[in-house]
This record gives C-alpha cells, structure tokens and sequence, in this order.
C-alpha cells in the first residue's frame, strides 16, 4: 500500500478544516445506521488513513492526527497507516474522549459530523470538549467528504419484498403490536434508524451492504401503525409497492429531515445508543423519549415460520459442511490445500443450495498457527497450507431466503497431539454445557456464559472472546439485544432466540479450537418431576464434530450421551439431505463422522 | 397484641403532624446507619404500626395510611397491624414511590426525616413528590418522636479494643492506605456512616445492636489519614484512648454537624447508597464525590490474620455443630424436640466455647414444613416436634472474637423420603459446584451463581433466594460488596474475601433443604499444565452433611471426592477439636457421619 497518497489526503483534509474553520476533525469507522459492515462510500476512515479494519477511529488535529484501534489491529494499523502521520492508540486503554481531554486546547474548534456519531457518543465527547474548554462543532457539510472527490456513490442495490413465507408475520401486524407498545409508553411515534429493524418490520430485503440483506433506510413509525419509509424510489423493485400496501408511504431521503421536524411537539421515541445525532438534532422540538429501538426485541424473537426456515436453511448448509469436510478429509492427505483453496471450495459447496443468496460474512479460514488469531482473514500473504500434525479452523455462514447460518469447526489434518486433543474435548465439554442448559424464564447470557468455560477453568484456561451472539434471520449474522457473555446485556433469554454457542481455546503461534452451532432458545418445558417449567436450546446447525479430535474418557456420560444424540440427528438429517449418487463417498464419511463414540 | 395501642399512637402521629403543619410523614424500617439490625429506640415503624418484620415502610397521610412489606411478611403484617388503620400494600409491586406518585395531591407537604433515608432513597422520593406538585419536608424534629414518651434510651455498650492478634493490621497502617486511595481520587475527606467501616478502620468492637459487635458511631477520615469519630465517650472504655492513638480524635456526636459543615469548600466522598440524606444536606457546602464507602472493599478483603482467626472460630464452631448434630440424631429418636429445645441446645454447645461472644443472629430453627419458610423464626406459637420421616433444617452461627460464622444443615429425622434424598442431593451438587470453581481474577458472582442451581434447573427446580452473601470477620454476618447472586454485584470476587455458599430447595407445606458453608476466595493459583492462575473456594466450615440424605448414584466421581475430601478434613480437625473422655461418644458419632460414600 503506498502510503503517500494518505499522508496527501490527511493534508487535504487539513486545508479543507482550515477553509471551515475547524480545528479538529474526528472520523469514526461508522456510517449513518451504525451497520457492522460499511458501503463503500461510508470507508472514510479508510480512505483518509489505510486502515481497513472493522473499529477504529481517526482524530486530525492541525499540528498532529492519531489513529485508535483495539488489540486485534494494533499490528494491522502499523503496516497500513503512516507512524510518521499518525500516533498510534488503543482504543481501550486510551479512549478517543479521554485522549481528547488531555491534548484540545482552550478554544479549539473539534468538528464532528453528527451523522456518524450515536447520541451517546456525542455526548461523551461533548463532556470532553467542554471540559477542555473548546468547542464541539457539528458540521453541516462533511470536510473529508469535500475533499473525497472520487467517493463512490452509496449503493443502490434493488429493495425485495420478503415473503410471508419465511417472514411468518405480515408487516401490518408487527407494525400494530409494536404501534401498540409505544401508545402504551405515551411514544406518538418511534425514529428507526437500524436497517435491519426496518427490513424486518416490512418484511423487505435489500443488498446494500456486504453479506447482510439490508436496503439502507431510515423509518418513523407512528402509534397508528403507519409508516413514513425514507428510501430513494429507485431501488424499489416491481411489486413492491403493493407488498408493503397503505400503511406505509415511501418518501424521498433527502426529507427525512422535513419528517423528523413535522414530529415537532410530539413524544417520540429514539435509541440514544443507536440512532445518529443527527437525528435529536432535527428533533429538537420534539419530546424525546430515550429506550431501545423498539423493533429489536420483537425481532430476536423468531416466529414458527422463522425458526422453520432456520432449520431449512441449517439442513442445507449442514449438506455443504458435510461435503466440505469430506472433501477436506481427502484432499488434506497431500498437504497441498492451503486456506484459501479451502475457503473457495466451502463456498463453492454453499453456493449452490437452494435460496442461497450470499455467504454471510468472509470466511475466518486458518491452518495451525492462524487459528489462535481470533479475527484472522486470509490474504495471499498471509496464506497457509494445511500441514499434517495441525489443526485447520473454520468460521462460516451464508444467507439464505429462509435462514441465516454461522458454523466453526476444528479439524485435525493428520495426527494431533495430545494436547490438542485435550483442549479440543475441553472446548467442547463447554459447548455441551451450554448446549444441555435447562434453566428458568428470566435468565440472562451473563448467567450461563461460565458453562462454556468451566472444563476450562478447572485446567488453568480461558478464552478471551464472548461465548454467543444473537443472529437473525435472513439478516443480520450479528444481531442483539441477547447474547452469552461474561458481561452480560441484562435480556434475557427468550423462547425463539437464536444465539451462537462458540466456545474455544487459542494457543499463540500454535493453534486455535472454536466449536460453533447457532442454537435456538425452546418454550418453556415441564419436566417430569419438576416444578417450574424450564426453558433451554435447540441445536439448529448440524455438521460432524471432529471424533478424531475427542478424549472421550474426559466426557462425562450425560456429555457423550449428547454428542451421540447429536451425532445420530445430523447422520439423519444430512445424509437425508445427500444426493444419493453423486455422494456416495459422502455418506459413508458421513457415517463414520457420526458414529457413536462408545 | 393490643392493636388498639397502634391505633392511638396513629392518631397522636397525626395530631403532631397537623402541629408541625406536616400533611403526611414516611417511617421506614432504618436507623442513621441502614444498619440491619435496629437498636430499640430506632423501631419506631414496630412502635407505630406494631409490625415487627425486618423490612418495611409506613406512610401516615391525614386521612389514610399505608404499610408496605415485601413477599415475606405479607401474612405477618395481617397478623401484626390494624387493617382498618392500614392499607396493606407488596412493597416490591407497589413501591412506596409510585404509590406516594398516585395519592398525594397537589400542594401536600410530606414530611421525611433525613436521618433515615439515604440521599439516593431521599432523591427517588423527591422525584415523585416534586412530579404530583407537592412538597417534600425535611423535618428537624422527628414528629414521632416527639410523641412516642417512652422511647428507649439510644444503646451504649462498652467499646473495646480489637486485638491487633485478630485484625491483623492495625489501624494507623488502614487509615493510611484509605487515605491514599481518597487523595488520588482528589478528595480531602470522606464521611463513615456505617457503623462496621468504622469498626473495622479503627479496630475497635462494641455491642449497640444484636448479634453485630458494633459500637453506633459516625466518622470522617481526612487524606492526611486522622479521623474525627463521633460516639459517646461514655461508651468508651480504659485504655481504648491508648489504643487509637494521636491519629484519631474522639468528638461528641452532637458535633457531627459542626464536623460537616467545617468541610466547606472541600472535596468530600460520601456513598449515596448508604449515607444519610442529613449528612448530605450539612455538607451543602462542600463538593460533593459520590462513590463507594472506600472501607467496604478493604475490609472485606480479609488478611491473613482474619483468615487464620476465621478457620480457627470454624474450627470451634464445628465442635459446637458436631456436638449438637450427635446429640439431635440421639434425642430424635423418642420424638419429644421441638424448634425451640433444638436452638437452645445449639446454642449451650456453642457458648462454652472459647472466645464465644454472642450468636451471629437468631437461629433458624425449623421442622417439616416450616423448613420450607425461607425467613421463618421459631416462637412459641409456631414451635413445632421435630417428627420422623421430616427434615430439620437449622441455619445458624456465632460470633467470636476471631471470627463470624454462619453455618445450615439439613437433617433426616427418622427415614426420608426418596424424593427428599434426590432433592437434598441436588443441592449439594449445586454446593460442590460452587466450592469446587475455579475461576480467573474478574470474575463476579453473578458469573457462577448459576452453578449452585444447575442439577434442580435440570430437574425443573429451584430456589428464590441468591446463593451467597459476604461475611465479616467478627463483625456484620451480611457484608458486601461481594454476593453470589443472579443479579450479580459487578464486585469481582478477590481473594480473602468470605461468602457463603447456601443453595436450597423448598417444598412449600412439605419441607425445606439448604446446605450452607462458607468459604473464602483462594489466591491465584498455578494450575499443572494451565496457562492462567485461578482462584478457588476454601470452605471454611466444618461440620458433616447428612450422608443418610445423599443418593451417591447422582454424583459424579469428582463430586463424591470432594464430599470424601471434605468429610475427612472435618474428622481430621473437628475430631482433634473434642475433649477425649466426655466426647467419647460424639467421636464415634463423627467418624460414622464422616466415612467415605463409596
């Protein structure tokens, strides 16, 4: 990467400040809705400094300009971006607000575009500058977008109507629950600025963004159940407009600020912690009600035709795993796949079931010692083969109509070693844990997380990521408001969740074990001599957990019961799955792959 | 009881209340300190209302009055208060708040005593009086004081040294290290409101409320590490003076407020959750830091010398415990012991023994059914026969003065049942899984509590109460910051620290289990082949588990070696604690209870 072109452009932005009147600029890696992944148009943080990664912020100042990653890109951000340019911080040790504190002089003009900064980040950083005695000022015309001449323009992709098929529930009925739940609260209406909150609520999709069918727009809901959708017409496709009938007006974008200040007077609800802003900037009239966007609880609770559809879906991807897995089996024997021939011919295998439409993140494919880099990717650089005495780790997914998927599994190439084979059966003592839980109504991630980690704990070992987040359907591979993690998030655990249960173990410049199935929360259960009804977890994802790689002396009997149990559903489901001649050799790996352990 | 005293002293509340120009007042169940058990002449919610319970608020309007109280104390505050004088009201689904936010009209001027609510309970209660346009009025002078005549004097036990021996550090080295803490967070001082902070910064022990060795008392440390204590000379005894040394200067409490207010224009850390609105109102003032009692987490930190003292109060304890066991199992079988010659027994064992100062609260004695009353306390009219084919379920503990204890068991009188067997035995795996964690530095609570539930979730089961609070060392039996509780605390657990570890099932009209020790976080321990240090639990208490309630099927092999471990060491060091010729038989008794399960 030629870094000259960046420290040219950081001078650009400098003389476009000049020319404003700012001081400072801060350019956080985000857009508009706060989405994971970002349009092309929306990589300002890369675009001014190289950096490509997922979370970062840039601050320029006049006579300096800083860069703040976290701990997974502290060696990324020092190959892409300028040391001579740019300080480098982390992002948790020396937050962006904190550094500001110590370094704005009395008097200094920060801009930032309150597009991309949430409500709460505004206000954190608000306090700072304030606190420093300079100014925080909002612009109106974005500095780096006047000297980013060659920006592409925002995606466009074609907006679809999301069959009531797979949605399980009209638009008109989620619009009048969730109508009803503001009314309650005294909200006359709710600001959605999550697109994937609005293409659940109108059972749309779109593909504006990588891996995730959105359309990117903004909503506001009113309490009788109406809509106004700010989408540019052009993306919407034949058909639809009768698919989303009355209740929901489509408007331009451009007077999403004529519709926020029409609210003027009314109680309206808005995320602080989501929605830009922006937004209470328009609404400034308004009585604004702060609580969660009030589509994301109803959304990560899936309906019967949901959670079908997920299992479809699971069915489906689970014929791809195994014909992968059979495939690796084979063709590792010459060590002469490495990660991405393996990549490619995972999706290769995807690629063609049914309602496939996109895998539904990049790969995370990593041969022995890339395996303990929890966020690792594959370039050409830094690609592996898969050598005999290693381990091979995969992190996948795709969208399909009906379902969103997200696997890992860990396979031994050759001969592992003991040891690996003791932290293998560690890892998956906890994903059983989490897997077999029982556990009453009103119970949060935060409780159960430690049953993912206890075999470890018991050996001195830990992982240092969360055990599971909440997936959607057909959207989002990453969606909240649950999740199974030390921290917690205060939800709790609802019949109809879905959530990853993905325990794992990292060696450093060795390898890496992640066992992953997304699991759906089951209804509350009576249980025979019990008292209390009981909810628990379904596994969805099914594909063979490497046999090779368990000490099956370290399971307990209830432990191998369930892998058993588990092992015979996918032979069942899969194998049903198989195409008889062409997959012969599959089955019969198949079966042997899901034999019982004892 | 009388209710026809209550009525009257209702009705001279509110002809002082109409004197004083006051059109309400709210009498909580507190003292200035929030201490947990009130001395006599702070019960003025009983004096009023006639309840005795151990939580609940009165609010006395012109012409209505309410009582709130939590699920506990719904059938006793309908035994115990005049229905006609009292609304009765759930004080968790009817918070005194929203209901006051409901009644009170506008202009209503509602009286509080800023004494005995804290600054965090006075601003909640601000909040919806300034919303129904009242007026919320802080009195000088208590109005039911001023017509309860014969209110007791206030308490003034004896204070006396704590031996540096059993506090291990003394007081000039604690008042130091504090000090240091408030400087580096710019704070000139902080207010001590409660009083085991105060015990335990300046090692000294007194006997103002029952159970709690407490001396009542306010205090405040400045950063230069002196401390102004306010208490009653009276109370103090020869040779304590010598004992604080230079460092501390003993001041009349009717100067507490001079005290306060002479920190004008200083800053000054006061805890919102504890300290009295009063105090927050004299320090108008001074620049108010809100934060934790900087006392609370040293001092439940235990030291070596604590710890030590701790095992050795154990040690006696379980004679005690040992003594009472063996002599229950051989009254029993004629059928003629009731709750009450139980706790007394219990309790004549314990005082023989050395250093015995007092019980650590009054012991919960229960028969059958009464077991399943998780807050029951045994009188005269509910005192039942301890039967065969019952469970006798006994929480109690002492304080000594090297340590606190606080210990439950449940006993088969006669032959139980298989389902009291199963019951009982899940239990104590949820007991076993909580004291045989490993866990790494950070981890809370509420992170493992659901370890102690795991085997009555499996079978649809559970208990509503947490599993664990803090205990002292010869001081409060319910200390924080730390619990082990669903809810979690946020508070890391840290090595030193004493919790207890009670998982329980109860079967309402039937009978109740809890299995109770405590235990004391272990430091980072290396673990063979580990990569992270772990924590752990030292049980501390040592006392048999009914063997006869155990179905040794239902365990696994590491739980029956932590229940074989555990049953030697209490042989071991229990055995070795009884007096050769007169405990003959109690040793026999013991090595039985103790024998290996399998």
């Amino acid at each position: 990467m030629n870094k000259t072109i960046h420290t040219e452009r950081l001078a650009a932005l400098r003389a476009e400040l000049a020319r404003q009147g700012l001081d400072g600029f801060v350019v956080p890696h985000s857009d508009a809705h706060q989405n994971e992944f970002l349009p092309p148009d929306a990589e300002r943080l890369a675009w001014l400094t190289g950096f490509t990664g997922s979370a970062g912020t840039a601050v320029v100042l006049a006579d300096r300009a800083a860069i703040f990653v976290d701990g997974r890109y502290t060696l990324q951000v020092r190959d892409q971006v300028d040391g001579n340019a740019y300080e480098f911080l982390h992002l948790i040790e020396t937050p962006v607000d904190c550094w500001l504190g110590t370094v704005l002089g009395e008097g200094t003009r920060l801009g930032f575009d309150p597009w991309f900064h949430t409500q709460a980040q505004k206000e954190r950083l608000a306090r700072v500058v304030t606190g420093a005695k300079a100014d925080l000022v909002s612009v109106t015309e974005n500095p780096l977008d006047a000297v980013w001449t060659d920006r592409p323009p925002p995606p466009a992709a074609p907006v679809v109507p999301h069959d009531l098929a797979y949605a399980g529930r009209d638009s008109a009925a989620k619009r009048a629950e969730i109508a009803g739940v503001l009314a309650k609260a005294g909200a006359d209406a709710a600001v959605l600025t999550q697109p994937d909150s609005i293409a659940w609520l109108l059972n749309v999709r779109g593909g504006d963004v990588d891996h995730t069918p959105l359309p990117l727009s903004f909503a506001i809901l009113k309490a009788d159940a109406t809509v106004d959708w700010y989408v540019a017409s052009q993306k919407l496709t034949d058909g639809l407009a009768a698919h989303l009938g009355n209740g929901v007006s489509v408007q331009p974008p451009e007077t999403f600020a004529d519709g926020l200040k029409a609210l003027s007077e009314k109680r309206v609800r808005v995320a602080s912690d989501s929605a830009a802003a922006w937004v209470f900037e328009r609404l400034s009239g308004a009585e604004i009600l702060r609580g969660e966007d009030p589509v994301t609880l109803p959304k990560a609770i899936k309906n019967e035709a949901e959670l079908d559809g997920t299992r479809t879906a699971h069915a489906r991807d689970g014929v791809a795993m195994a014909r992968f897995l059979h495939w690796l089996d084979e063709a590792a024997q010459d060590a002469t796949i490495d990660e991405i021939t393996a990549a490619d011919r995972l999706a290769a295998f995807r690629s063609t079931g049914e309602h496939f439409r996109d895998l539904s993140f990049d790969t995370i494919s990593c041969a022995g010692p890339n395996g303990a880099i929890v966020h690792y990717r594959v370039t050409p650089e830094t690609n592996r083969k898969l050598e005999p005495g290693s381990l091979y780790l995969v992190d996948s997914g795709a969208q399909y109509l009906d379902g969103t998927t997200d696997i890992t599994r860990t396979v031994a190439i050759g001969t592992p070693t003991e040891e690996m084979r003791d932290r293998f059966t560690r890892v998956l003592k906890g994903h059983i844990g989490i897997a077999n839980m029982r556990f009453p109504d009103g119970t949060t991630g935060g409780q159960i997380d430690a049953f993912a980690r206890h075999a470890l704990w018991q050996a001195g070992l830990d992982y240092d990521h969360g055990t599971g987040h909440g997936v959607g359907s057909y959207l989002g591979v990453h969606e909240g408001p649950q999740r199974i993690s030390k921290a917690g998030s205060g939800t709790a655990l609802k019949p109809g969740m879905i959530v990853s249960n993905e325990p794992g173990y990292y060696k450093t410049g060795e390898y890496g074990i992640r066992i992953e199935n997304l699991v759906a929360v089951t209804p509350p259960e009576a249980i025979a001599g019990g008292e209390r009804a009981m909810l628990g977890f379904e596994s969805l994802t099914l594909a063979p957990i490497d046999r090779r790689l368990i000490v099956s002396d370290l399971l307990t009997d209830a432990e191998r019961d369930w892998l058993d149990d588990y092992h015979a559903r996918v032979r069942e489901v899969i194998g049903a799955g198989l195409d008889g001649p062409r997959d012969t050799s599959v089955f019969t790996w198949l079966s042997a792959a899901t034999a019982p352990l004892s």
